[in-house]
C-alpha cells in the first residue's frame, strides 16, 4: 500500500470534523488531493446502514446487532473507498474506524473485546491505520459543546456520562498500546492549537511518503 | 430452553415456505402454536436490512459486508423474538439460520469458513437450532422450479449453477458432520411426502418434549 490512511478519533464534540475539513484544505493547497470518508457510512450500502443505526426510532437495535452493522458498514468502506484508494498512492482521512467500535462498544457498552475484536478482523481484513490522531477531551466538555449545537441528539449521543467515562478509558488505553500509531491531542486546546500539532505530525509522515 | 428451535434449510425452490406453512397448520390443529421466522428479516431491524441484502440494484455489496449483515440480521432475530420464545417454551420454525451462512458464503461463495463461523458465533451467542429440516434437491430441478415461478430473481437467485453446486455439496457437508441435529429429506419426493417424512420425525420431538 502506497498511500495513507489517517483516521480521527475522539468523541462527539471533540472536533474531529473541523480539524479533518483544515486538513484536507491544508493539503488541497499545496495541490495534494485526499479523499475524506466518515464512519458509519461512506457508501452508498453505508449509508443504509447508516440510517439503521443513527435512527432514534430504532432503539431495540440490540448490541451484537449493532456490533455487526457498524463493521458491515466498515467492510463495504474498506473494499470499495479505501483499500483501492491506498492502492492508488492516496490519503485516506477517516472520521472514526475499528478504534470507535472499541471505545464505545466494547469500553463503553461493556461488550466481549475479543468479539468485538474477531468482528472487525473480518470487517476489515486486519487494515490498520497508518496513523491516528486521538482528539481527547474531559467528557464534561464534550457533553458541552454538542448541548451547545443545539442539535438533535442521536441515539449515541443520549447514552450517559459513565458509558463517555468508559469510552474516554477505552481510548487513552488503546493509544497506550500502540503509541506508534496513535498521536494523543488534548482538544480542549483550541481549534488552531490542535490543528497544529496534527500538522506538526502530518507533514513529518508527508516528507517520510515523499 | 424449554421451546423447540427448527430451522428448513435448502437452497430456492426446494420448499421450505410451503413446508412450513404446512407444519404450522397442523400444529395449530393440534393447538400447538408456533412463531414463524424468516431470515433475513424477522423485526423490524432485520427487515431494513433484508432490504439492503435483496436490493438487486446494490450489486456493489462485497463479500465481507454481506456475511455482516446478514449476520446482523441474524443476531437482531436472536436476540429479539427467538430467544424469548425459546424460554417461553414456545416453538420456532425458522426459514434459513446460520446453515445458510455456511452454505451459501462460505461453500458457495468461497469465503473462508473460519471468518463464517466467527462472524456467526458472536451474532448468535451459539445459539444452534435443535432440528434441522434439509430440504435437499438436484440444483437444476430447483433452478426450474424458481423459473416456473416467474418471480423477479433477486440477487442470490442469479448467481449460476457452479455456485449453486457448491451450496448443495456444503448443505450435505453439514448434514454429515451434525447427523443428530440435521434430517436430510428430497425435496423432490412431492409436496406430501416431504411434510410426511418431517411430520414423522417432528411428532417423535414433541412427543419427547411433552
Amino acid at each position: 500500500m502506497k498511500g495513507l490512511f489517517i483516521t480521527f478519533e475522539g468523541p462527539e464534540g471533540a472536533g474531529k470534523t473541523t480539524q479533518i475539513a483544515r486538513v484536507k484544505e491544508y493539503l488541497a493547497d499545496q495541490n495534494i488531493s485526499c479523499t475524506v470518508v466518515r464512519e458509519p457510512g461512506g457508501t452508498a450500502v453505508g449509508d443504509l446502514i447508516r440510517n439503521i443505526l443513527l435512527d432514534p426510532q430504532l432503539a431495540e437495535i440490540n448490541q451484537r446487532t449493532e456490533i455487526l452493522l457498524y463493521a458491515a458498514s466498515r467492510a463495504q468502506l474498506v473494499e470499495q473507498v479505501i483499500r483501492p484508494a491506498l492502492e492508488n498512492g492516496e490519503i485516506i482521512l477517516c472520521d472514526r474506524y475499528v478504534d470507535s467500535s472499541i471505545a464505545y462498544q466494547s469500553y463503553g457498552a461493556m461488550w466481549s473485546l475479543d468479539e468485538v475484536l474477531k468482528v472487525n478482523q473480518v470487517a476489515t481484513g486486519g487494515l490498520l491505520p497508518s496513523r491516528t490522531y486521538l482528539l481527547d477531551l474531559p467528557v464534561e466538555l464534550g457533553q458541552k459543546r454538542i448541548k451547545s449545537r443545539g442539535s438533535k441528539k442521536d441515539r449515541m449521543e443520549q447514552k450517559e456520562k459513565m458509558f463517555h467515562d468508559r469510552v474516554r478509558e477505552g481510548y487513552l488505553a488503546l493509544a497506550q498500546s500502540e503509541p506508534d500509531r496513535f498521536r494523543v491531542i488534548r482538544a480542549d486546546a483550541g481549534i488552531d492549537e490542535v490543528f497544529r500539532q496534527i500538522m506538526a505530525d502530518l507533514e513529518s509522515m508527508l516528507k517520510a511518503k515523499r
